[in-house]
């Protein structure tokens, strides 16, 4: 038995609050508005549309208040947590009981234990409010546990169609990322074409806050996390201000969109923030970044300021054209002969196989690696010979580089400080904190809005709140929107298929643009925005703050 | 200009609560007691005593209401924070600010910049309640900067007496860790033998928890620092049950004492803690410390857990008597021969060189290493030859050892679970926390007192507040204690000096004896303590709680 905190006690108690269309969910209807015309071509349209000809084209549904009290039958959902945990997972699942049980209370709700898989394998327990009330409001997704499987061969999708079948499952939620939506409106696509009785529905979670697009304004998880990492780098922040003897080098969770990045960026104001996007779009060569950094060292140095904050995306080195290429090339390399450089063992001779086999190009890269990384590269590799790009420590990369830049200034007299880093990695430390406000609130309206969009018989849909933005949430809006919707075509692993756009960031969106008027002056200056503990008791304009990407794409002055 | 968040301005109107004989400094009367017998033998007590001819023998003294009303004189007070930052430094400053001027508004409060070099370079501010007022409650010591200068040399204190004399100071507060209080002993000495008028406070700061003796109950911002630490590992420990695939090695800052891995255990209660005081008085190698943390993980396995929490304190390397060995010997050879070792560029080279000169057991030791560690331990070295202990991660040497111990044992058919694990080092991001309830508290109280003993006029004391188990501040209560009994005999580079004894964790201790009691069934089960984050409005239950450490010591349960 897990001990409860003080602060867990009191936190139960928190009643979350949502859209007035929710507040009574056997008078809430879903009516039925057009979807937005989508961005992507027309190609694409008819591709998606052939892939989904079940589901495709369906409307988008707003729910709204109908006085008309309905008796509502029992129904069976089942619930999935899918990828690695958001804040607010939980008050999915609290949502979803107290407004399935309050409609009959003679409804069933099944947790699947360990993600996807827990279907497979028919793993899961059946939720009551016991179980769930020790549950509310807290982060984590220990309730069920998570899991990456992902149901897509025919075998599989058969295979989880009898198990929920045999339940009596009525809707099977996905509360996951852009990929676990995908596979739910595959889902969807699939039952809808077997005649299955079983309906599926998705939730937006992820904090790297790259599933956002022209319905989902934010993912729920997204505002949390980046608060409790805001509030430590505020904190390393002002260690740095008040020893004033290291630069940190603080890499931020986030494999593909730098939106994590850009978001704790206006919570913190450090003196360098690198976008994977912006590099990339600009084509910025290594040497470029490193350039540019090593400028703002430098001139902070002659300020008498040999300390700093400065954040990476965790995602970057794959941003970066010329690593991108090199780490292709290394694959490719390494890949093919796999058997053959697993017998090389030192490094010399790893190292000498690889510059004989890349282009002229990656091996000049290459070779103006530091050594660690070249180790990294050549020795630390996944069991299909793949370099394991997470592991790259690119934090230390960019010390490795700008120190030997920094080196050949100093023998030119052009550089005069001192350069000592600390180097940090932030990402576990936040993916399960509790819920703020925001998320408790969002997450609970997801799990609401879930029910009335199984009430309404609907399928291959996602739970969606917009005007999040609005402190008082009987402005929020509920929303069911067609995930085909949502969806363009990529080229995965060689092969065009259908999946939810993850949303990197741009050049002109707003948020972007915010960083870009203020780098200048926070990269000479010391304007930290100090640690801001995320608080869930007391005064509203303490708890209740909403998200700087939320607040300047509705054209709000952030504080 | 920094910028202030909705909490910043929130927690500036929290009004710090203190003792009762502290309520109007006018009417505080400084009453001698007699000091505790010092545990020291009469040898070094005789020392001490030599050393210290002018302030050694003072008694200690309670602070208690006197009702007759005084009037005081104006005094100048100077201020120095020294040292790693700790959650509170601005409240006592504060605290000696509203203190002081509540006595004589014609009083004067400097603060050197920087740490102790401050006042060599004479550079100081003057502060008031405008400057004072954005930093009430506030973490870090960016009010006046930080420093690790000490004022030892004859020249040195000879400086500083002139730049305190010529600005009026009568009293130079030295906020700071044991090596800083140390100092202030050896300045008030300095001064009063010069007939200097100049006094000397010291005040106990430390996150790390081992300024801690007979008077000082526990030093100010190790259970804000302790607290965020336990928060980001309880939602580490909640990620963990979540995904179910990883070990989290999480190295904790603190050189010496394990003081503050113990108590984040006792908040957190992880699988594994390692505590290096216990490792060295049971004098276990590392191979042992290797066996016992395989034994939990192939346990663990067994019951299908293949995930777990793992607490390492920073100083774990140097408590373990052969490595120790290794790197007191790898200083000597490499130090000796530093000039022609540097000429040595490979790491073969280097490697071979260091096992010829060798003692067979150091020789043993390094050649059992794993090579990436054995690679730092040669290559990275400071300007004088010697190993940067501070730089050698720990977890990952712990890691790489695990690793092949259990490949071993997965060869026997022994270990059949899977292995991934994720590292982490806290430090950083706690030292600047906002101060919780207590330590905002206890660090006004503390700086109250100060203006007290300075009232009181003498000079080699520390500030101590004592009954800090309390949540009613009625019940703490203000002494003054003379640094010099807090003193012992210590060999420092070769040189007797006198010192105060820094705390280390004892096995016989109420707080580790906690964490034995249940050590075994936290490694066994799942049973972490989760995400408690610091909260700073609302209830007392969750905002007034008290160090683990301190309500054990007191014989009260922890939660």
């Amino acid at each position: 038995m897990i001990t409860s905190t003080a602060f867990e006690k009191f936190r139960r108690s928190y009643q979350p609050r949502y859209p007035k269309s929710l507040r009574s969910l056997s008078n809430t209807e879903a009516q039925e508005i057009a979807v937005m015309e989508s961005s992507i071509d027309a190609e694409q349209k008819e591709m998606i549309k052939k892939l989904f000809p079940a589901t495709y084209g369906q409307p988008a549904l707003k729910m709204v208040v109908n006085e008309g009290k309905k008796e509502e039958k029992a129904m069976t959902i089942a619930v999935v947590l899918s990828g690695g945990p958001a804040p607010g997972g939980h008050n999915v699942i609290c949502g979803i009981c107290d407004g399935l049980f309050s409609v009959n209370a003679s409804s069933k709700v099944y947790g699947f234990l360990g993600g996807a898989s827990g279907i497979l394998d028919d793993k899961c327990i059946e939720l009551n409010l016991d179980i769930i009330e020790r549950y509310r409001n807290t982060g984590g997704f220990d309730l069920l546990g998570s899991g990456r499987t992902k149901i897509e061969t025919p075998e599989q999708c058969e295979r989880c169609q009898k198990v929920l079948e045999d339940k009596g499952v009525d809707v099977l939620v996905i509360i996951g990322g852009d990929d676990s939506n995908t596979n739910a409106a595959l889902l969807a696509e699939y039952f809808k074409e077997k005649n299955s009785k079983v309906r599926v529905l998705g939730v937006p979670k992820t904090i790297d806050g790259d599933l956002k697009n022209d319905y989902v304004e934010i993912s729920f998880g997204f505002y949390t996390a980046t608060r409790l990492y805001a509030e430590l780098i505020g904190n390393i922040g002002r260690d740095a201000l008040s020893t004033r003897k290291y630069y940190h080098f603080i890499r931020l969770m986030g494999r593909s969109a730098s939106r994590l990045t850009l978001e704790v960026a206006l919570l913190t104001r450090p003196n360098i923030t690198l976008i994977s996007e912006e590099i990339q779009s600009m084509k910025k060569t290594l040497a470029e970044v490193i350039d540019e950094m090593v400028k703002v060292i430098v001139d902070r140095a002659d300020k008498g300021f040999d300390f700093g904050l400065v954040l990476i995306p965790e995602g970057l080195i794959e941003f970066i054209p010329e690593m991108k290429l090199l780490i292709q090339e290394l694959n490719k390399v390494l890949g093919e002969n796999k058997e053959f450089f697993d017998t090389l063992s030192s490094f010399t001779e790893r190292s000498e196989y690889a510059n004989r086999h890349l282009s002229k190009d990656a091996s000049y890269v290459f070779s103006n690696l530091p050594v660690d990384i070249q180790r990294q590269l050549l020795m630390d590799r996944d069991p299909h010979g793949n370099v394991q790009v997470s592991k790259i420590e690119t934090e230390k990369l960019l010390i490795d580089l700008i120190e030997a830049k920094l080196k050949e200034l100093r023998a030119k007299g052009r550089y005069k400080g001192k350069f000592s880093c600390q180097t940090h990695f932030l990402g576990y430390e936040g993916r399960c904190a509790a819920p703020t406000n925001f998320d408790a609130d969002y997450t609970y309206s997801l799990g609401l809005n879930v029910v009335a969009l199984s009430l309404a018989g609907v399928t291959g849909y996602m739970s969606v709140i917009k005007n999040l933005v609005k402190t008082n949430r009987d402005e929020w809006e509920a929303y069911g929107i067609p995930l085909s919707a949502m969806m363009n075509m990529e080229v995965r692993n060689g092969k065009q298929v259908p999946v939810i756009k993850k949303s990197l960031v741009s050049l002109e969106e707003k948020p972007f643009q915010e960083l870009l008027r203020h780098r200048q002056n926070w990269a000479q200056n010391n304007l930290y925005r100090f640690a801001e503990p995320i608080q869930y008791l007391g005064d509203g304009s303490v708890c209740d703050s909403v998200s700087p990407t939320l607040l300047l794409e509705n054209d709000l002055m952030i504080e």
